[in-house]
């Protein structure tokens, strides 16, 4: 990069997609490396496909696509965005008249338009797939409007990737004239998505896991979330069944433009090109054998902007996402570290020294170690009901990295820090079986934590657990009485600790006179 | 005050108050007169009245207060908090061994208490509900453990006020014997209210309103509230009608203790005390002839934090209470100052231009200017969905000095400013004859503002509005081109215009030429 764009300050970084269906700007802010967080952005429907001829981009099109560049570049300024990364992808790619595009926006505009080849969008989009999904290895697909990227991920690096004509638009224009889509049409287009997925070489030796991303496949997901009531804002980390894509797919097929919009979870505007794009994930599917799509939020715009963002790592993937992305929550929220870090320490001093009676493992303590840490960011919203708070945000923003399960189990600990019996509520269709067990004991331990440090300044240094059949001994290690923290502690910090491990429970001071 | 507490940074104020029943330390965060939230609190039960003699608190009760205190002054120690208040009313100010206690709170935990005497008390309990509620004049209710007050409110200011001996928990130790009550107990309790109700003079020529605050009477709002399903979180502003108190005072003499506990809404350990507390306010309406209570969720506390917030101010009840409460959410959510301005600007110039067509007055546009000021706060939880996490948080926190259906109307326009068509879902039992048109009215011009202001840097300086009875022409004043506002105005500003105002609505760049 030329331009560092983030510093120590606060700064914003827009990504400006320009596709072959729909344009859009987003504005990040957040310090290099640190934290971000979307603060804005704008959507229009360009569809710079549409009249393509050999000659390239229709005139027509090119009027819109200025007219939104120059929206986007207008709108960058008057939000005092620090630095633009400006990309176009198939359309422009595949045009004759692609270079003289590009020289129009240079000149009419004031944007460097930078067009991404087959191999670059590829490549961004896996970079954006692997800020928000876990995986090390398998395969990525990528539905644009006009073309399809399919990726090779080994070790959580892009190794190779393909672009496709096979993109939701391109496909749609060039194989559907009926509505409701005709046998015929729909052999058509899956005769072509096969005939173009022969042509990945590297493909016959995958297995996966398969992840999606691009607008197409999330809106896939949202109507089967919508369908199955799933209890997440964010579908991120969603897996998307065989099954229920086949219903989708049949769906679709089924039912004229007309009724698909009325479809609860389907974007309005993408009601009619969003079929081709559901049967090339099937296929995909199908080849590799795979029975469910994981899909990501975040895609060919979050790849770009992470090059920038981590441009201090050798490779613009982080290497410890699932770390970073409470780390990101807990840092927009302002939370505080101090506190929340002794919070960690605390119940995982519980939960290691425990092990022998509760049996988890360092899943479990990952959960624990993440809601401890943003266990207090519902004070951001308002201190009255701030565990419920807590719950809200990590619910409504999500975790990338963890699977909606993780999310819910993390939030559900977050909710019952302080009071509350544990329960698992809405989210039990998200849960397995052992959880509300785990949920438990986990909560157990943060509770107890989150009262030994109630006075907010780290004053029981450490604790110390022994246990025979019938009680529980907690012997806590400090300087000064933590007498605000032992009268808490008795007081609402010990009976989840009853309760899970069924005995009785002792809390006692030993390095300064007890209270 | 002898300590200036609070400066430009952001400062910590704690004020405890053992009272008789319960004892409870709140931590205020903020900038002196410029903005303050809750920080933190803990409250305990201390029941420092009980076995009180003529020879004074009992000694258990004296250690369970300094117990209290002690761990009190040690929270405030860890959370680091600049100036402590810290205050004790009826119980230890009728003790003859008061004074002696006071002593010992100094040598043994290092607080200088203040008693509080009955003016004072009553004094600080007006300061509190006029922080919180926007009445000029009337009479404050203020029912605690030991004493009950009740002070005469001038334009909002004190003018005086009396402490009779008719705490909730003074009355039940004195008169209460059997469970569930017997009639002649009640017979004597009532009596007695009346018998000192007679013995204060002033309030023979008062009317209302009425305004409660306390521990009981916030208590007796949250049942009703629970039982009416009341839409808001906060009983601020809320109105306790006189046959919703006769109901709850007539199951409460019915039931025994054990099954109030499960009445929703009240707090299990008032569940034993809230009787009497429930006939000082049925005898206070009774005798002023008004059929609803007024209330406060301030009081006492608050009004001893009021005292110090405020006190660059000759009277510690801020001017303006409805603004400054406005302007104290909007702070707390970091609000952008320039475009809420902005957007409150260009909206007031569409609501008072369409005026003859509209015909709404002063209160109307003082909603749409809290609406114009609160809309983004929601971007504090995530800018995804912002104009909704707004009104969740417009409603979560209340807004003191307006009326519950005022907070809704603000919070719904908050939440239809950026897309959706206005409803009044949820809130509908708050809402008046009219409060839809009003709503959709507002929101038009919120939105529109919202839109001529998307790219948050005053781009467009102004609008001038004209009309025949077909049609509606907006005219911008602007120095470089709104190509932002004007596309994002045409898409998504007028189609609520259209809709109010049944007529074609043309927007137009007058200033500079057209894109």
């Amino acid at each position: 990069m030329n331009h560092p764009s983030f510093s120590n300050a606060p700064q914003r970084v827009a990504v400006i997609d320009l596709g072959s269906n729909s344009a859009r700007v987003v504005v990040m802010a957040g310090r290099a490396g640190f934290n971000f967080h979307l603060e804005d952005e704008i959507r229009e429907i360009v569809r710079l496909r549409e009249g393509m001829t050999s000659a390239g981009l229709s005139e027509a099109a090119m009027t819109r696509g200025l007219f939104t560049l120059r929206l986007f570049k207008q709108f960058c300024d008057s939000l005092q965005v620090h630095h633009i990364i400006a990309t176009a992808t198939s359309a422009v790619r595949e045009a004759t008249n692609g270079a003289q595009f590009l020289e129009r926006v240079e000149r009419e505009v004031g944007l460097s338009l930078r067009i991404l080849d087959g191999d670059q969008e590829a490549f961004y989009g896996v970079i954006g797939a692997l800020g928000a999904l876990a995986p090390e290895n398998g395969v990525v697909v990528d539905i644009g409007g006009g073309s399809a990227q399919l990726s090779q991920v080994r070790e959580r690096r892009f190794k190779q990737g393909q672009a496709l004509t096979l993109g939701a638009l391109a496909l749609t224009e060039r194989f559907i004239r009926t509505d409701p889509i005709q046998k015929s049409e729909l052999k058509a287009v899956q005769n072509e998505i096969e005939r173009q997925l022969d042509s990945v070489a590297w493909l016959r030796g995958e297995r996966g896991p398969v992840m999606g991303l691009g607008g197409t496949i999330r809106n896939l997901a949202k109507m089967e979330a919508a369908r199955q009531r799933f209890p997440l804002q964010s579908i991120n980390g969603f897996t998307l069944s065989l099954p229920a894509l086949d219903n989708l797919i049949r769906q679709l097929c089924e039912l004229p433009i007309s009724q698909r919009r009325r479809i609860p979870g389907l974007v309005r505007d993408r009601a009619d090109i969003i079929l081709p794009g559901a049967l090339v994930i099937r296929a995909v599917l199908g080849r590799l054998g795979q029975n469910e799509l994981l899909v990501s939020e975040s895609g060919l715009r979050e790849g770009l902007f992470f090059e920038e963002f981590w441009r201090a790592l050798p490779y613009p993937v982080v290497p410890n996402l699932r770390e970073f992305s409470v780390l990101n929550l807990a840092r927009f929220y302002n939370y505080q570290e101090a506190h929340t870090r002794h919070v960690q320490f605390l119940s995982q001093r519980l939960f290691d020294q425990l092990a022998p009676l509760h049996g988890y493992g360092p899943i479990e303590r990952e959960w624990l170690s993440a809601a401890a840490i943003l266990h207090d960011i519902g004070t951001a919203i308002r201190y009255n009901d701030h565990h419920k708070h807590s719950q809200t945000l990590i619910i409504s923003n999500g975790l990338p990295g963890y699977s909606p399960r993780e999310v819910a189990i993390i939030a559900l600990l977050a909710r019952y820090h302080r009071k509350g019996t544990p329960a698992v509520g809405e989210f039990a269709p998200l849960l397995e079986e052992g959880d509300l067990r785990r949920l438990q004991h986990l909560a157990a331990f943060l509770r107890l934590a989150e009262y030994l440090e109630r006075g907010r300044n780290g004053i029981v240094r450490d604790v110390h657990v022994q246990w025979d059949k019938k009680q529980l001994t907690l012997s806590l290690v400090s300087e000064q009485d933590p007498t605000v923290e032992l009268w808490v502690a008795q007081l609402n910090g010990l009976d989840l600790m009853k309760s899970v491990f069924a005995r009785h429970v002792i809390l006692e001071n030993t390095s300064s006179r007890a209270v």
